[in-house]
């Protein structure tokens, strides 16, 4: 990044804000990152990060697990990496095991199970648990996530062109699936949480492919972004990366909660509770009827300790 | 029904009596029922009782869990509104997502769950609860439910013209889906009751569709019923509507269990298990021996305890 | 098997010989066990066997609860029996009721399932499970899970052509469904055991059915094996029947077990677990470099283990 001075495209001394601010230059790259081949790295680290967090969710436990149930390991494995696929073929009526019939993938995703659970003296797990050799993968994923998002948005659309809640479900499950099969995963290991769904406590990764699946909708199917797709694209895979950089390097774990909380607020009874409470309560709501600014306090008081709890819910 | 003086012939003025006994008069009822537009009230009535079941499931925890965890109240009452057509479109094999293609109902379904759920000081739960109103959405939901049936049986029988099973499951099942989705949609909210299947203990409902899904079979692929469909269609709405207003106003809940003891001793074991008890206890046997009319009476206390087991069930 | 002096080439005298070496005979009788047709008797024997299996799940609540809950009892009866189409199905994206359309299976599966659980005095219940006919229906019921097996591999092959995986997973759960869904059957009974899971403790049918798929698919997409399809057929079946009848009469009951643990102690991180306990424990560590034979011992001692483990875990 520091040496840019070679992208001499035509007669401007300044490379570097060239680069930065020439559309042409800028759209070029975001075009590029469409079309970005994802097999084999991008594969690889998904595999890596997904076998990785299912380590972790063993705790303890992952030795001893991956020595005395090696099938349940590579199942549970195999079920979190293809997770978004088996799930969205289940809802879109196709064949489950048709995830499976691409044996380079599954190749793939089997070496690197190896790899992480399997390898002399945890070497495998200790790499890739590295921190700058993580902050790689994760970011790939991330890149690999968007597209994935993408092409689920895509797929649905083909199948139910008008029905605009199957794209986002479906988006927003390819995107996240090891996220919504947790449960699931978790059951074929032998443990059951059933108060572990994604539904309950949406993480950030399930909110931002929510977000990402309605916007590639509205890109696909209304007239309201008017930008170029591959601008779009690039944005959300920027938005992805640098916040699963910054949540794993300074701890930023959810942006989207004070928009929650605001809109929990407004639309979904928290205004009215307050009110409810203010009036079978003599004072309040005498406090509230005398003073505006008393409201605007409560107000700040309820998105507060809503707040806390989605903290707290993180614990 | 007192002044039924009208049933002469043609010409008397009483419209009344002439309504209710006209054979061709009942048919055209009959049939106008049949071909009852669902859209958009009998819809709004189906989500607004489902949506009620839901907030009484959730009982004094309703209100936290709507404000905690809006995502799955929402994802849950969806669910168990659409729960028919999931379970139909998982066990035939087609999109399960496709019941959520059609956005009308889907927005319809939202805004029922929206004014159940939020709207201020519970206005919107309390109104519905309300009896008058909630009697008059309950009935409109059975004319629902009937029509779900019937289709559920029309739609298998396109796939599999010779399976009478699937015909009654696809049936029952469209017919009482959030019966049987009960244990999954609870789980969506993070609440794991195993023991609360629909297949273990029956709900009135349940008997009822499979016995409206055996009939219109019956209608459809035997000579044996030689009434017009639209009678046939016509009784089954009248059978559930009475049914349901009987158990709302006067408590009876299962008209079936009679037929289920009388059942359940002549064929399920319910005669040899007594004779076993009999033949092993030797006073018993000799009593059973000497005086048939003790085994009348041993019947009628198996067929008592039976009823009371169901009874037990209940609550 | 004593009087084998009779291989000579043609014109011998002694006929019990011939049919045992006669290579073309055999291969005749191989034919013949390849297109033996399966209905009904072996789909009784099929359908006995696992309806013993379920009874004997239920243990001592088995009559209380064939006779309160005879819906449940039938319907986990019907997904034991047809598990493994059931399961197929919902991976091939196939209509899932579709392996209740044939009445034919369905009656007798029926049938069965009444003179199991609802014969007077239990005299089916009680015949089924005598021995000598417990024997015959056992052997039957390999020969059938031979068929299902074959089929699965076939059926998978012709939706995925390329998809190995898919055939031999169809393939494995064709043959031991009723292993597979048991978690989910048993939930149907209103029973939950997260951790009963086949894959954390795969039986001995499930690791046959899992070899025997894998041969058929070599056999059937590699030129590896030269053996006519009739005897790769013919063997399976004999290898199936005979670890039946071994482990009903002998009680060897799982004779993967050295393979795995030697397989285990090889690849899946044995060698590497005792090394790295010999290096981090100094005394361990040094006899190790000294002594090439105390490595071979430590690995007996793994293996032996394993086995340790193995055995508890049937208990």
């Amino acid at each position: 990044m520091c040496s840019v001075k070679g992208i001499v495209g035509a007669p401007d001394p300044t490379p570097f804000s060239l680069t930065m601010m020439d559309p042409e230059a800028f759209l070029d790259l975001a075009n590029q990152v469409t079309k970005l081949k994802m097999y084999p790295y991008f594969d690889i680290a998904h595999c890596a990060i997904t076998c990785l967090a299912i380590k972790d969710d063993l705790a303890a436990g992952a030795h001893l697990f991956s020595r005395k149930h090696p099938l349940a390991c590579w199942i549970s494995s195999m079920v979190a990496i293809f997770a978004g696929g088996l799930m969205a073929s289940l809802l879109l009526g196709e064949p489950i095991l048709g995830v499976f019939k691409n044996s380079n993938q599954l190749v793939i995703a089997t070496l690197v199970w190896y790899v992480v659970f399997y390898t002399p003296f945890d070497i495998g797990y200790k790499i890739t648990k590295f921190l700058p050799v993580k902050l790689v993968l994760a970011a790939m994923k991330e890149i690999y996530r968007c597209k994935k998002v993408y092409d689920g948005v895509t797929h649905s659309a083909k199948i139910f062109p008008a029905g605009h809640l199957p794209m986002i479900v479906i988006g927003t499950i390819k995107g996240n699936g090891a996220g919504f099969l947790k449960v699931f995963e978790r059951l074929l290991r032998g443990v059951w949480t059933p108060t572990a769904s994604e539904l309950l406590q949406p993480s950030f990764p399930t909110k931002a492919c929510l977000v990402a699946s309605v916007i590639f909708v509205l890109d696909k199917k209304t007239e309201l972004i008017s930008a170029p797709h591959a601008l779009v694209y690039f944005g959300i895979v920027i938005f992805f990366v640098y916040f699963k950089l910054s949540s794993m390097l300074l701890g930023i774990h959810d942006p989207f909660v004070p928009f929650e909380n605001v809109f929990c607020t407004l639309f979904l009874g928290g205004i009215w509770d307050l009110m409810g409470r203010a009036f079978s309560g003599g004072k309040g709501a005498e406090a509230a009827a005398n003073n505006p600014g008393g409201q605007q306090k409560s107000d700040a008081h309820a998105a507060k300790n809503g707040k806390a709890d989605s903290l707290k819910k993180k614990e």
